[in-house]
């Protein structure tokens, strides 16, 4: 009997949370990005009084970091109760030292682990495998998976295999990609699960348990005469690990129809090039795959999932036997080894085997770096080099020590008739929320698969944040930004001059600008090097001023609900009355509990967001000369060849000698002078009547608009005489003002 | 002009903080065993004004963990200020992530790690190289060194290079094996590391410190668009460090005459079976080498010094174009990798490689495991074979997974000539600081090559401890216990039935006994299997009282200078009156600060220890019949073939079936019932006139002798009559007793 299948529009971090629920019975929490949602979501439902397999409520702890949050797990264990945890970064690294405990112990952990970079020349907190990387000799089992799908349906095998075989087991995927990439999920249901659950080794657990009614001895100090022998005693534990996964794969695959193994072989069976990688870049490298065999090409993709316990058994039974040549991407860098960890792994398999493949290995996507079919492609095209480049890289051009490939121009394997969207906000302004709510929407109210992608910059508020947002009829793999947009909106009007809007947009595309401005003078406003390109590729223009709306309607600056508005409006993804029924019910659940007024000033802005304003687009405007635009004034060479680009969002296609002479993460200071956002529609003023000098602005304000000056006579007679000053408060500061 | 050469009878830790002293302007502390010696002996230095290189007297500042001192030792580097550290274990852990960060930065830290096991199934403070593995990742370069001399030797190569090439050194050597062996090394001077200091990189380290009078930003936050170029922007600095570190090991071994490299080949020039190690195995490894050669094998060592980076150059350079098989030495368990660390990068090093190798790897020594030249010659053995075993084990019996390689039965390696000596001692009554003493009077006034390593038991105070005492006129690379001794000395009685410490002993060795008997009562003490042995094998017989010395001199339990003296006496490794000097040198040096009275009655355990009788071995002891010694007791099974094998030292011999169902590292409880130590010599006893009732003695009692109860009426009517008792103190407690 086919179940009637349940869908859920939420991203990675909820998935893995919603499966480690069923199992918890103990959360030990320290939350960090961008791991947080995770701890959260366990904290929030457990007070919600949502139960578990076990029809029990998360007890859910908060340490003082991580190191302690580990050491939680490590103790709850040994008190036998099934304990997880959820970190990143530095977070799981002061881990490992509890990490190796629990592995020797044979306690069945789980940390769900939404990888992210290290600190080093510069913290980050975006993704790449550094972390666990750095965990990979602990004696964790690791489980790898690429998508919020997969997340849903391979968390539970982390639960299950760690209780059948006593190994405790890190889940992992990709920080922000996966962990924050909001996707259409069919559901796995809990009662699925706990048909798979060991009842009897879960019970061997719980009576394992210390218990002061049974003493035993444990965690003591051996000695060299059995610590050797002690250690290996383990080995039986792990050498049935990949059996138990590959057995409970088999079972997902049932319940879901995908298929799933230790290693999962992807494309075409008599592939000669296979790229072996793990972590969201599968779902991209399948595209590519596709597009590359639709071409004609023989090449495949070998999906890591089981990482450790590194099965030969499964890595020879999933790979194609025609295989010659084979490109091992791996997401860390581990600058003082021959190569990075998984390159290293599968040399290693292939030692001493007969038809060896050629091998080389490269790294990828370090710290959320975008990897894109293009440079994929470029993968595959090495590998057809008669001497293909090893230890390289892609997605950065080295012009220091020239590891990185050739570049392929970018283009699009994105599923035909799925609809890209791009919308620029500030951070903070709810563009963000808004697109959440917008892709549920679409997700939840028709059979579309929807993807959303949310790109920070690092001042987060009041920075600037890029909304992604892809729907279509076709599974949607693109773990990538979406770079030849159908749509895309701008919220912030300052924007026009800061940033190439309409990199990669499609012909006929659509441009909804929040304009302060009427129309002629918008059209004043336009840049001519947007101008010409809406011309030439008949690009639709829509404007609202929403600034002003928001403000009438006593929203003040939350220009959020009228763009997402304007947005269903133009877009007709689904009916506008329908869009705006979805809406309003979103409404009504986010702000009921605030009172009607809110509700009903939301209300307005739901329905002032329709009116938006078509702007025809002047066919003379193919005929601009764009290139009077540049910016004329001097800077000095680091703001001019570092920050601007930067700034301008332009970053990624700095070369790495953009690097030389700053590679320990030094900087010049005094960047502030050159570095203007112009974001705000408004400036604070100082009103002199008012003032207590108190001198909490210049304290609060990051901008230092308003900064307190203390004057004697002397200053004060060189001032500007538009120069206001007060006398200064205090007693030893008479005569001063 | 050759100088005239130094010498030093000093252990490991003093080698490497001899040297790290000289580099050091701030040392960031926190001590943890074995590397503790290290930062005290820093510390102790700095407190007596030692000057470094600069002249300046090393600042030593201990925290409040390790990873308080890796971040005191980043703080410090950013300051500008050459610091180093020493750590261990779990202390390193705790340093990772700092350790990211000062690679990143491009700080020239340098990390002296005495290398130790983790805690896992258990927690053990001996020597492995698990600790760095598990730092491996970090992007510091890791020097290894075997011995105490190549500690002194190359050690100011971590410093140096650091400078030179601004990338963080670990150098690391084995816990106990080296950082705790005494030998009689050369010294490396002062003004030759000097000399060879970058001066001009030096400098640039220092104009590079944050400083007020001239800032710069450093340590930001980097996101996806650049963090990834700035982290192959690194990659030049790496690439420079094996040509860097082989230019002054080349400088080292003009000024020692020794060859150092960053891989070191030792043996046959046309070898086809190498093995690869790194650490003090690989002196073994040499003795088992030329063992073999001269039997007309063709084998080889390849020694790595420089493991991080690794360098396939060098590799290539000094492994011989013959080999034929591999065998990689990994002192490290990664339960979940396919591999240890080492034997990965060498099988990615012959990968796609003409004439590959045929290449395995094994495990050995985990926890200070003693690996022995029998072991080795098992793992040339396998080579031999025609499909050698891979993730092999030695030095255990792996009745469970079979890992381990057929035993092969120990021999002696040890150079002629070099006398063995064991010496069985309690924890805490001096014998271990006695021998230490002794090594040093025959290093010191002698040309003779020394070594001392000490075995201690985990009991510590009160546990056995076995001095490894060698000495003789060939370089001592035994980097393994004394399984072969001339002279063996019991310095407690109660040994006598608890140990076989004839075990292995050279024909016409010499047996000194501390005994509290007169001749006729020590012969009926002794064990028959003592006294069998004693008579086939010649065994010269010497007893002394000491106990009764050295309560009569007022020494107390203190009865090492007695037998240290009765063992110069005996020995006749130098002329007893020289001996005799040389001591009583040794006792002013310490004790003056006490004064005279104890000063004399150290000088009379000297003169005292003089004392020896020898006992005539009758021939008749030949027709004894060994068998009456079984204990008969009965056992519960854990205690008969878990706890008493490891009490009667033969925990070595356990197999690892021993723990099955014990991986995890649990244990039953009420061991202390069988566990009988039996070595004191005096017994408490309760003397009720006395009592106060205050408990301490309960309290203090490691033994638990005295333990109060409270006796109620009843309960006094039902103890036995000699059971004495004192009225309760205390308002509460009228009527018990
Ligand atoms: S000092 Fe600034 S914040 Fe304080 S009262 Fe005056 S203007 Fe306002
Ligand atoms: S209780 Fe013990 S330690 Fe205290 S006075 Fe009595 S015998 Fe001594």
């Amino acid at each position: 009997m086919v179940k009637t299948k349940k869908y859920l529009t939420i991203d990675g971090n909820h998935a893995a949370s919603h499966i480690a629920y069923m199992f918890s019975e103990v959360a030990a929490i320290y939350p960090i990005t961008p791991s947080s949602n995770m701890a959260e979501n366990i904290d929030e439902w457990a007070a919600n009084g949502r139960k578990n397999i076990f029809g029990e409520t998360v007890e859910v702890k908060e340490m003082q970091s991580e190191a302690g949050a580990a050491g939680a797990v490590h103790g709850s264990l040994q008190a036998g109760a099934l304990t997880t945890t959820y970190t990143a970064s530095q977070g799981l690294l002061l881990m490992i030292p509890n990490m190796y405990k629990m592995a020797g112990e044979l306690l069945p952990a789980v940390f769900h682990v939404s990888a992210r970079s290290l600190a080093a020349q510069a913290l980050s907190i975006f993704g790449d495998h550094s972390d666990v990387m750095s965990a990979r000799q602990t004696g964790f089992a690791m489980l790898a998976t690429g998508s919020v799908q997969q997340v849903m349906d391979l968390a539970g095998i982390a639960h299950l295999a760690a209780i059948k075989t006593r190994i405790p087991f890190m889940h992992f995927f990709d920080g922000f990609r996966t962990s924050h990439e909001i996707q259409k999920v069919e559901v796995m249901e809990q009662d699925d699960l706990e048909r798979m659950l060991d009842k009897a080794a879960l019970q061997k657990f719980r009576e394992n348990a210390l218990n002061p009614g049974h003493p035993v001895t444990r965690g003591t100090a051996q000695n060299p005469d059995i610590y050797f022998q002690a250690r290996e005693a383990g080995n039986r534990f792990y050498d049935v690990i990949p059996d138990v996964v590959e057995e409970y794969m088999q079972e997902i695959t049932k319940i879901t129809g995908r298929p799933y193994h230790p290693f999962t072989y992807f494309g075409a069976e008599d592939a000669e090039n296979v790229v072996i990688a793990m972590g969201s870049v599968t779902q991209t490298i399948k595209e590519t795959v596709n597009y590359l065999n639709d071409k004609g090409e023989k090449v495949g993709l070998m999906i890591v999932h089981l990482y450790r316990p590194f099965s030969a058994k499964y890595f020879f039974r999933a790979m194609p036997k025609t295989v010659k040549r084979i490109s091992v991407l791996d997401r860390t860098k581990e600058p003082v080894a021959n190569g990075e960890p998984l390159y290293l792994d599968v040399r290693d398999l292939y030692y001493e085997k007969e038809n060896q493949p050629i091998i080389v290995g490269g790294r990828y996507g370090l710290s959320s770096k975008d990897t894109t079919p293009a440079q994929i492609t470029s993968v595959f095209d090495n590998l057809k080099q008669s001497e293909p480049k090893n230890q390289f890289t892609v997605g950065i051009v080295d012009d220091v020590t020239f590891t990185s490939l050739p570049q392929v121009p970018e283009f699009s394997t994105v599923p035909e008739g799925t609809f890209e969207a791009k919308f620029y906000g500030l951070g903070s302004d709810g563009t963000v929320g808004a697109n959440k709510n917008s892709i549920k929407i679409i997700g939840d109210s028709t059979d579309k698969y929807v993807q959303a992608y949310f790109a920070y910059d690092s001042k987060k508020s009041g920075g600037i944040t890029i909304s992604h947002l892809r729907f279509g009829d076709s599974l949607i793999r693109s773990t990538y930004l979406v770079n030849s947009p159908d749509f895309v909106a701008c919220h912030v009007p300052a924007y026009l001059l800061k940033y190439d809007m309409f990199e990669g947009m499609k012909k006929g595309g659509t441009f909804l600008l929040n304009s302060v401005w009427d129309e002629e003078e918008t059209k004043n406003q336009l840049p001519n090097k947007m101008k010409k390109f809406m011309a030439e590729n008949d690009i639709k223009f829509y404007t609202i001023n929403a600034t002003k709306l928001a403000e009438e309607i006593g929203l003040g600056t939350r220009t959020n609900t009228i763009m997402q508005s304007a947005f269903f409006k133009i877009a007709e993804v689904i009916p506008y009355v329908d869009a705006v029924k979805e809406m309003k019910t979103a409404i009504v659940k986010t702000f009921s509990m605030k009172g009607d007024k809110i509700v009903q000033m939301n209300y307005n802005a739901v329905d002032r967001g329709g009116d938006v304003t078509k702007i025809e687009v002047p066919s003379e405007w193919k005929e601009i000369k764009v290139n009077g635009e540049l910016d004329e004034k001097e800077y000095p060479e680091f703001i001019k060849n570092f920050v601007n680009p930067i700034n301008a969002l332009k970053g990624d296609d700095l070369p790495v000698s953009a690097f030389l002479d700053r590679e320990d993460g030094t900087l010049p200071q005094g960047t502030a002078a050159f570095e203007k956002r112009g974001v705000a529609t408004h400036i604070p003023e100082w009103i002199a009547d008012n003032c207590i000098q108190c001198n909490q602005c210049a304290y609060v304000c990051p901008h230092g608009v308003i900064r307190p000056f203390l004057f004697d006579a002397n200053d004060k007679s060189k001032a500007p005489v538009e120069i206001e000053t007060i006398p200064a408060v205090g007693k030893d500061l008479k005569g001063y003002e």
